[in-house]
């Protein structure tokens, strides 16, 4: 079946599912903590998607192997699917850390983490959609850019987040620490993304 | 002498004997934790077994730049070397850390995480055997599985530990931020057998 | 105009400019370490200098999209770009962190540290010189050996630190927290050096 594939739809059908899987992620994610409640059964989830991802990726790695000439680079398609589902990973474990770390009620900071996990993602799905039409690199190549954007505000989140955690006369250690390993793993989740994005535009500069 | 060397046995050997020399480490890892006494001794110990790691390492670099037809990519070779490598060099931070932190007694997650590192270098020790016969693809394949399998056991160990940490009526901080930082080591030394199993099956993709 | 430029000379320039950037940086980190005064405009030039480094990284990359026949693979180069950018970047957000953390005085680990970082980048900026001419591979390679030598001084600092960090009876978590990550940030920037080095050995090894 994939032997008939020549033009090596079936990779840019699964990118565009797995980056829609790491959307659906980020959507709720930011359900999770603007509704915090039913956090266990929300946690759960996001793992079920964690898993899906999973599956995308055991699926391109498959088609791989199964196919002589592919549409991309080897190395390159290896690297997209491992580092979009890299972003699903961090989003998962930084959602499994809020229960296991009993959190309360989630930060300001952590809720704009997911909103711009929610918009990087979305720029992906539209950045694996253009890559089909390896003419209009340009499409590519401005999403991104987008992504880039998107991750610079993600580092000014992670400031202000770090400023907050050690403000004020009553400082609890211990919610320092639980917050520092979540706003870490959301960090990475958005440095995911931009990972991804880089790999898009080694793909895009090959065949420019 | 390694230009007569056509079948590239001398990489095979030096993946081998790195892989032996991770799983040694991992063992010593296991005993430091079950026998938690000599401890300044057993971390010496395995610090000379991170040194032997180097020289592999550095022996296949070596051997890579004097062969000039290899019997795996250049790429592949230099990146299985370096991962190979750096389960053996989280293993080591994690055992030293245990001794800067003067860590009393070990926690049974922690023997959990040395086990699970154990059997993970001893499925890649086989893995490499296995690769010297590039038809046999399925039962390298089969190897990758299971340290992902052993990798996933990790994650729930991780779990479990992290939850354990922030447990019970009198939290102390010093120790919680001691015990988080050796676990994020011992979780990084089972990713990167997990990063071996990731690039071997690149390897055996591109072969079969 | 660069398909005019047959050498690279362009990708050689800019990886110069880059790692001078990234010495530049390292440079001001020992500045504000050792006369800790004037924080937030210390950090704001850190900050400039890594902007700068993005802008370089930038170039390279559209150069590369310009060019037909690079002088070295594509994926070295991109990865030589991005891995010296990395180097800035962890230097900035150490430096940063520093600031949005409040931290009074610096301590002689952090110093240490700035030292081997700003020895660590000017060997890079002389094996980027003498990477112009792959004839000469044995003084690049020297100069990798030479930042290797740079990153296990940086080991035993972390570790120095790290032992530190834990000693003496009265010991404030909060401190300790804060300390961690920059010292953190600090070996990270001193672990890119040596990926920086090691993407140089991979060139030179092709060449050999």
């Amino acid at each position: 079946m994939f032997g008939t594939d020549t033009k090596g739809n079936v990779f840019f059908d699964l990118f565009v599912k797995s980056a829609q899987n790491a959307h659906q992620t980020a959507k709720l994610l930011a359900d999770l903590l603007d509704n915090y409640d039913d956090v266990a059964n929300k946690v759960r989830q996001i793992k079920n998607l964690e898993h899906q991802g999973d599956d995308y990726t055991h699926r391109i790695l498959e088609s791989l192997a199964k196919t002589f000439i592919t549409p991309l680079d080897r190395e390159d398609i290896q690297r997209a699917a491992s580092r979009l589902d890299g972003i699903t990973d961090q989003i998962d474990t930084a959602a499994n850390r809020m229960m296991l770390f009993k959190i309360v009620k989630p930060t300001e900071d952590a809720k704009a983490f997911a909103a711009v996990l929610v918009r990087a993602t979305a720029t992906l799905i539209d950045a694996f959609e253009k890559l089909r039409n390896l003419k209009k690199s340009d499409a590519v190549v401005n999403c991104c850019v987008e992504v880039r954007t998107q991750e610079t505000e993600g580092d000014r989140i992670m400031q202000h987040a770090m400023a907050g955690l050690f403000e004020g006369p009553d400082l609890d250690p211990v919610e320092i620490i639980k917050w520092k390993d979540i706003y870490r793993m959301l960090e990475k989740a958005v440095n995911r993304c931009e990972d991804v994005a880089d790999v898009l535009q080694t793909i895009v500069v090959k065949y420019a």
